[in-house]
Formats: C-alpha cells, sequence, structure tokens
C-alpha cells in the first residue's frame, strides 16, 4: 500500500474546519491591518534561500527540499516565506507602487526536512506579513501588535512576548567582533556547529540548543551595550510606543533570531500553557534592514513576523480552547421509491442554487436509515417524497430542532428555501 | 537578480482579491453541496501517479517534478489531485466512516512541467471533487450538477457540457480489442505517441492532440456501440437524470479523457466564448471505477471533476465579466505631529481590534500627502489627530462618501467603532 510521505500529514475532513476557521480568521485580521495577500509559487530557485536565508543556517545546510528541474536548474521547495516575498517585491520593482509602504500577507505551506518529532511536520502552514519600504519604530508596532492581536483574537491568554534589538549594521559589528573575543579562546568545549558559527555567525551561539547551558553563553557579552546611539534610540522608541499601546513585553538580551539578515527589532511569542509542558515558540519575527540589498534590490527596509498553523492549533489544545464545529445542512431529502429519487435530485440541485445547503441519500438506505443519515450529517429540516408529494407537489418541512412542521409546495423554490432561512436566522 | 521559476507566476497584492473570491465562492458551493474540506501533502511518492494515473500518460512520461528525498525516496509534487485523495482514503479505511459516500473536495497547487504558454502554468491552482464510496447514476448527476452551479454562480454563459460513457471494464475491454483492429494497420500514419498508444491504451489515441485529424480518427468505432447492457443502462439513466434536472449536454463519444483509470460517465465542460479564440476545456472529470483497488484499496469507486482556477479567471476574462474589487479601509487617521503618531497608532490598535479596518501614514507625509493616501486606499472615514485632539480626546470623523462630519470622543473605543460600522451599513 502507498502510504503519505513520511512526517507529512493530510489534514482530514473531520479536521478541515478548524484550518479553515483559523485562516478565515487570519484573513480578517490581515484586513483590519491593511495588508494585503501576497502569493509566490511554491518553489523557489536554490540561490535565493542560500542568499536570503544564509549559507550558515541549518535551514539551508540541512533542511532544505532541494531538486534540480527538467531544465536543470536547481529549485528548492520554500522553507520560509520572506526570501520569496523580497524577491517577489524586487522582481515587480514594488518600490514604485503608489502604496507605501508595502504591506502583504501570505498563507502557504512551507518544507523543511527536519527530524520527525511531535507536532514537527515536514510541510506546514505558515503565515506571515511583511512590510517593506520603511524605518519607523511604529510600524514594528504595528507589526507586534497584529501579531498579539492574531493569538488574543482565539482567547489564548498564557502568552509571553521577548524582543531584543540587534541594532543597525555597525553595531551588529561591533558586537560580533566583541562575541568572538569572548568566545573564541574556548570555542572547542561548544558543539561542531558553533566551532564554524564563530567564524560565519557568532551571534547564533546564543541561540544553540546543544550549547544554551553552557556558562560562557551566560556571561555573554549583551548586545545592548554595543548598541549605537542610533540604534539605542530606534529600540527605546518601539518600548515606549509598545507601552503606550498596553503590550507588555520582556526584553530577551539573547534573542538574536536563526536567520542572518535581521537588524533592529527582534521578537519572540512564547507559551508557557502548561499543555504544552514546556514554554514554547508560537511565533517569531523581526526588522531586515540588509535583505533587500543582499537580493540586489534596492536600498528598502521590511519588518515581518511568521507563525506555523500548526503550533496555533497545538497552541489551543494546550490551552482547552475549542473551535466551533461547522454547523449541519440546511435540509436532508428522504425518498421512498425510485421516481423519488429523481424528484429529490432536481429539488437539492435547485435549493443548492439557492443557497440551501442540502443532501440526500445515494446508498439505497431504507427510510429509518435515511433519517439517521440526516441526523449524521445535523441536518437542520427534512422533507420525505414518495408517490404522493410527487403527484400534490406538496410535502412537510420537519424542522428538526423542535420537530415542528409546515406543509411546503415543492414546485415553488424560492419560497421553500426562504422558509428554510428564515427558519435559521 | 534572481527571478521567479520559468513557467510561475506570483499572484500579486493587486490581484490576489479574485482569488479570494473565486475560492470563497467555491468553498460555499461546497458546503451546499454537502462535501468537506480535504488536504493532502505537496508531494507524494512517485508510484502513486505512475500507477494511479498511469504510466502511459503524458503526465507521467513528461510532466512530473520528480526528485528524491534526504531518505532517498522518489517523490512528485502532485501532478493531479485524484490519486491523492485516493491514497488518503485508503490510508484512513475511509470506508469505514459513518458517513457515507465520502464527499471531499481540494483547492490545492498542482505541478506540471509542460511547454510555456498562455494562461498554462507549470504551478496552477486546482479545485476538485471526489464522491467515493457508491456508483449511482444520481451521484454522478450531483457531480455534474455542482459543476454546472460553480460556473453558472460566476455568471459565465457560454458554457458547452459534452458526456460519455465509457462502461465498465468489459466493455471497455471490447472497445480497445475493436480499436487495435481499426487503427493497427495504419498505425504508421500517426505520431509515435500513438504507435505505443495502440499497445498500451488504445482509447487514448482518439483524443491526441496531434492526430485528431486523422480519417480514421474520425472513422473509429463509437464506443456506445461496446457498451454492454449494464453500462448502457446506467449512461440512459445519467442522462434521464441530467435532463430531469434541466441541464443541457451533447454526446462526445470521443470523450474519453486522458488517464488512464476512468469507468462509465466521462464529462467535459468547455466554453465557447469569443475571447478564447477557439474552444476550450474549463474542466474535465469523470467515474474512476478501478482506481481504488489498482492502489491496493478496497472495491469502492468514485467520481469527481477538477478544474484549474486559472482556466476559470481566463473564461470570466473571456466573457467580460469583472470580480467585484474589494472595499477600502474604514478609517484612516492623519496626524500632525510626532506625539498624535503615538496617539494614533494606539487608536487604530484599539479599533483594529473591534474588527475597525484601519491604517495611518508611516512615510512622515504631509497632511496633504496624508489625505491623498488616504483616498488612494479607499478609507470610509477619516480623522485628523493633532494637538487639539490629543488634549480634548475629542475628534472629527469624516464621512469620505459625503463630506459629512461628526465629533467623536476618542478614549471611548466601543462607541467609535460602532459609529463607523454604523455609517457602513
Amino acid at each position: 500500500m502507498i502510504q503519505i510521505p513520511r512526517g507529512t500529514q493530510d489534514i482530514l475532513p473531520k479536521d478541515t474546519y478548524k484550518w479553515q476557521f483559523i485562516e478565515a480568521r487570519l484573513h480578517q485580521i490581515a484586513q483590519d491591518y491593511n495588508y494585503s495577500e501576497i502569493r509566490t509559487p511554491v518553489f523557489e530557485s536554490t540561490e535565493l534561500f542560500v542568499r536570503g536565508v544564509g549559507g550558515s543556517t541549518d535551514i539551508v545546510n540541512k533542511e532544505m527540499y532541494t531538486f534540480q528541474d527538467k531544465g536543470d536548474r536547481s529549485m528548492t521547495l520554500k522553507p520560509e516565506g520572506t526570501a520569496p516575498v523580497v524577491r517577489s517585491y524586487i522582481e515587480n520593482k514594488m518600490q514604485h507602487d503608489v502604496n507605501q509602504p508595502v504591506k502583504v500577507y501570505y498563507l502557504a505551506p512551507m518544507f523543511r526536512y527536519e527530524r520527525k518529532q511531535k507536532g514537527r511536520y515536514r510541510q506546514f502552514v505558515q503565515f506571515g506579513i511583511e512590510a517593506i519600504g520603511v524605518e519607523d519604530p511604529l510600524i514594528d508596532v504595528e507589526v507586534i501588535s497584529m501579531l498579539m492581536q492574531i493569538y488574543k483574537s482565539f482567547g489564548l491568554s498564557n502568552l509571553k512576548l521577548y524582543i531584543n534589538s540587534i541594532g543597525d549594521q555597525d553595531s551588529r559589528s561591533a558586537y560580533n567582533e566583541a562575541l568572538v573575543a569572548h568566545f573564541k579562546p574556548s570555542i572547542g568545549e561548544f558543539c561542531s556547529d558553533c566551532q564554524s558559527r564563530i567564524d560565519t555567525n557568532p551571534m547564533r551561539i546564543l541561540d544553540c540548543k546543544k550549547d544554551r547551558d553552557h556558562p560562557l553563553v551566560k556571561q555573554a557579552p549583551r548586545i545592548y551595550d554595543y548598541l549605537n546611539e542610533e540604534s539605542k534610540e530606534y529600540f527605546e522608541q518601539v518600548k515606549r510606543n509598545l507601552d503606550a499601546l498596553g503590550i507588555g513585553y520582556e526584553i530577551d538580551y539573547n534573542l538574536v533570531r536563526g536567520l542572518d539578515y535581521y537588524t533592529h527589532t527582534a521578537f519572540e511569542l512564547m507559551s508557557d500553557a502548561e499543555g504544552f509542558g514546556a514554554i514554547t515558540t508560537l511565533c517569531g519575527g523581526g526588522r531586515y534592514n540588509g535583505l533587500l540589498e543582499l537580493l540586489d534590490g534596492p536600498t528598502e527596509t521590511g519588518i515581518g513576523f511568521a507563525l506555523s498553523i500548526e503550533r496555533l492549533i497545538m497552541a489551543l489544545e494546550a490551552e482547552g480552547i475549542e473551535i466551533p464545529k461547522p454547523q449541519g445542512i440546511d435540509l436532508y431529502i428522504c425518498t421512498l421509491d425510485g421516481a423519488s429519487r429523481t424528484a429529490a435530485s432536481r429539488l437539492i440541485h435547485q435549493l443548492r442554487a439557492e443557497g440551501i445547503s442540502s443532501d440526500m441519500d445515494y446508498k439505497n438506505r431504507k427510510l429509518k436509515a435515511q433519517m439517521k443519515d440526516a441526523d449524521r450529517k445535523g441536518a437542520k429540516h427534512t422533507i420525505v417524497i414518495g408517490e404522493e408529494e410527487r403527484e400534490t407537489n406538496v410535502a412537510e418541512l420537519k424542522n428538526m430542532a423542535d420537530g415542528s412542521t409546515k406543509q411546503v409546495k415543492l414546485d415553488d423554490i424560492k419560497a421553500l428555501a426562504e422558509l428554510i432561512e428564515e427558519v435559521e436566522s
């Protein structure tokens, strides 16, 4: 038997309502914040991620689904959404769009070849936003405000927001030098990844999962002490404006993010809900001022975040929050004989065109089993059609909630549809 | 500069509303017909498509995006949606689900490495449905009814539905023998694909694009003459019930579909809208009674269709039908100084949480340019905040449609949100 690819999952009909509910909410909030959807292809040139995510990252080194296409070009299933959006921004010259800054969002599958573990899938869905074309502490605050609004709108409460500033390129260079001086003498005590990070991107030693308890990590210099005046002032304004909005946060000086292109504001939203066992990252993001130029684009700057729907669903489960189940169908038509099945088929064809969700039996069930089927499908109304109903064109519409019935004409579809809708609202 | 992969497209913010509108409609119609969404991974085992689509098809032979994953398993980006749904049905033993038949739909990107041509993309989005677990002419009619309802709901009128029956396996075998006898003596006059089709799947010679004008194709035996009694009766019932629903169709005896696993009912919806230039296929589908067993599943049967959103959009354009543009934002807040920007940031943060879509200036524009920005964003209301408004907490809410203004309190968010919503409805 052919099986689903390892590490991926089917979202089955019994569960898709959760995804639909969450996605509808995300589209709505994006609209409230005036972000427009952008869709980029599932795969991109491998070079985009090597350059845009960074050759020293686990994503690029270990986790990409890379293949040669039939034109022998190296392609990669996208492991993250920012580089593709920036590629599209550059290619479509969006710096000249009349609407500035360019505020976009995406909701799309991403692919990372990770070790199989609970709640981690090799294909997962990310929702993310990017605001490109402006460097303004207030847009950093808008991005964080939207992130918080998303999680709060679902009723989640065990949320902890951490922020930091990585400063501008100058601050970052000064800090990297200090880190090298700090770690270099003892780098032999660190994992092999960190031993190469010391040369490529020393800041990433700070969020290494293997070495996070090493005393030198805890004693490491703080980025804040290496921020220049401009970077400090930018960070202060972000904090002041978050305060003005009443958004609580903690500063985590070790928060430097896994990707190479971040500058200034970095943030992570964690959940300490008991259901998770340990504190868990829900969403991360930050400002990337070097990325567009790195990809041969204009000198524009951006900020964004990305979250995974799978992780959001886990957070809801960890806090015992249930997504409302979809309502049943409006109408189920039972039939007593073959000719009535044709009549029922026509009737639901006509009612569906009026927006009445409806169904009938396709398994040649007896009346009792049909009523059971109607019940399983959550039918709000039923009609039984037999010879008499066909001849008189009159039938009984039964309200399944209160058992009440009403005589209805089967050949006045508009009136029937209105009656069914009226009872519901 | 890194470019988008050849043959793929970005859906840019200015166009995504079309996709959102169409997709919302498709979800709605699926719900009216009581089909539930299913989501399968973007890639599957290559073997699934080799077996489930058929080794003699162009899709499998020429058009698949196939790659080895890091575990050295051969994977393929899905070129079509039926085989993955059937794989999921089998793997999740859906024949035992309480709701029968299993009625599902999918809306997902598909991938075919085709020659670049207008309106054809190597990544495209398909909407498709599958009804699995019942062989009943009425469910075939339901599937066709839904297909027609989709296109009619968008106002398309240049529609032509073609149907045919390929019969059951016995009928199909008898017909294939007749085709071999008919074509074999002159097969040298046909293209190289047809020369191999005569051995693997002679029916596919009938829909070869290269040889369709060959006189032997026009003189070929008709499938109808080889249908056994049961198959003829099934086809008659489908036609009778389509008649009962008032769904017009033509019979096309050469309609045998490109995929190997179809039996009984086959159908295609074409558009002869002038805008297309030539008659164009919008959607195809049919019954597949052998597919589940072919994939080591239970002896259940299915029927479905698939359509591409890209093609649907082309059909709308060909008939000059426009998708309604999204409305602008509810509110734009203009600011006169730095402190007012913080106040505006807080105000939109609070209003967005109440579902009021809003925005402000992030480019340090002067008031006049801010008003222009509000206009570009289609703002239905504006508020200007300066020192006075901050001190008094009172401002003027301007209705941009009629120019009328109202005094509002800036610290009563609920009242302000209600007022804005009220004016709109």
